[in-house]
């Protein structure tokens, strides 16, 4: 099979893993339950579980060769070239709250790199799609299209990161310097961030304590925007590297936040 | 005209408004934009001025006694019993960053204490409809009902707060202690997290720095879903107030949270 035809076939397959986990993540979005039932019982919990188990039986089925891996049921052919990485609720405290802000992401890597990835909104119904070395589509019936803004300097940058908790995490102090060199921080967003940072509505992500899960998708996506997704250091992110991710929209502001980001070993 | 006839008229001026407002909000949501154009040129400043223009034209047309108070053209009739606060695009880092959670607030107060309010969300079509004494109204297509968790204590309660540098502003730093007896903070949300806690899927948000256009629609939504909505010391919010808005889905919980809030002076 030719690389071109293998490549369409992998895009069928997620988009079936994007549409399956849909249907079953969205009934569970504000869906009134005891605050004070058991942890294995909640909404998201279900959700969650439920999506990546019809998600594992799909590439069993069609890709029976490929590696999984997900946050709840383990790993599975560990050795395969094509791995994929499925996360079928990334942002619990969105969901939780009852913020449609949330995402499914799925990654296909092959050898250890992302080839192709998808953020789903299910209540949205929203979809990002990148695929290594093709544009980002992107379709929604809110508005917004695929894109970064490739002209925003470091004072011009809207900058963004899920909460200041997960930042006490970080390995040196020196995101408090690009915060306040960037006109704006805004909180909240998780996976959902990266996906406005590839319609060019954010500029910059600053985040740490990532697993591969969790930014796997999002990498040819912002590359196929036209931005640039590294470690802090501007390093590639690395299944093995050290949980710091960092998205910019163009590779001059990527290269300004390297240069602050860089510094703080 | 009776007390009931006049409310009916009431709500009809404010969904007259909020409808008004949304086709006027709507279509600069994720508009491209060049970053580097003025700041009276931005989507956010166009849909703000826009809809605050249209809505006091209507209210000008449909109740010309009535007093009007808009961020973006000042106060008129300022002595009249009737006074309606009007803020189009609450949230203005959400719009700016294609956040759909920005939302389009109108209040009517009476003598000085909100009778009316609305909360809408212009591009999800979401609306928050509170008049004193009724139940609080919720229409959306994504699903939640009104009606806050009555059952929450402290140590279960999920929070929330629009950012941390709003509450480098408070007054005292209790809310810190808040925030570590909570379950769990949520950052982000501007007045839709308000709208949230009326569907039971926030429990408490503490802030500060409050106007009263930011506020006064939320009173009667919060206090019609079974939620409590006061100043952090527990006393009635006023639009002299110390500018501390303090949320929660119950009275014990409400208490309970006064107990830590209202000890910091």
């Amino acid at each position: 099979m030719s690389h071109q035809t293998k490549i369409d076939q992998f895009v069928d397959v997620a988009t079936m893993l994007a549409d399956t986990a849909r249907s079953v993540v969205r009934p569970w979005f504000r869906r009134g339950v005891d605050v004070d039932s058991k942890k294995d019982a909640s909404p998201v919990t279900i959700a969650d579980r439920s999506a990546e188990r019809v998600m594992r039986a799909i590439l069993a089925e069609r890709l029976p060769g490929h590696g999984v891996f997900g946050e709840e049921f383990g790993q599975e052919k560990a050795q395969a070239d094509y791995q994929w990485l499925l996360d079928p609720v990334d942002g619990t405290r969105a969901f939780v709250t009852g913020r449609p802000l949330f995402g499914t992401l799925i990654a296909l890597f092959y050898q250890g790199e992302p080839l192709l990835g998808v953020l789903d909104q299910p209540v949205l119904q929203e979809r990002w799609f990148g695929v290594k070395g093709r544009a980002t589509e992107f379709s929604s019936r809110l508005g917004g299209k695929a894109g970064t803004r490739q002209d925003v300097t470091l004072d011009r940058a809207e900058m963004s990161c899920t909460s200041p908790e997960m930042l006490e995490l970080a390995p040196h102090d020196n995101w408090k310097i690009l915060k306040q060199q960037a006109r704006r921080m805004t909180w909240g967003g998780d996976c959902y961030a990266y996906g406005l940072l590839a319609l060019g509505q954010i500029d910059l992500i600053a985040e740490c304590d990532m697993n591969p899960w969790d930014w796997g998708a999002l990498v040819p996506i912002v590359q196929g925007a036209g931005g640039v997704m590294t470690a802090w250091d501007g390093s590639p992110l690395r299944m093995d590297g050290d949980r710091t991710v960092l998205a910019a929209g163009s590779a001059s502001l990527h290269r300004e936040a390297v240069r602050i980001l860089g510094a703080g070993r």
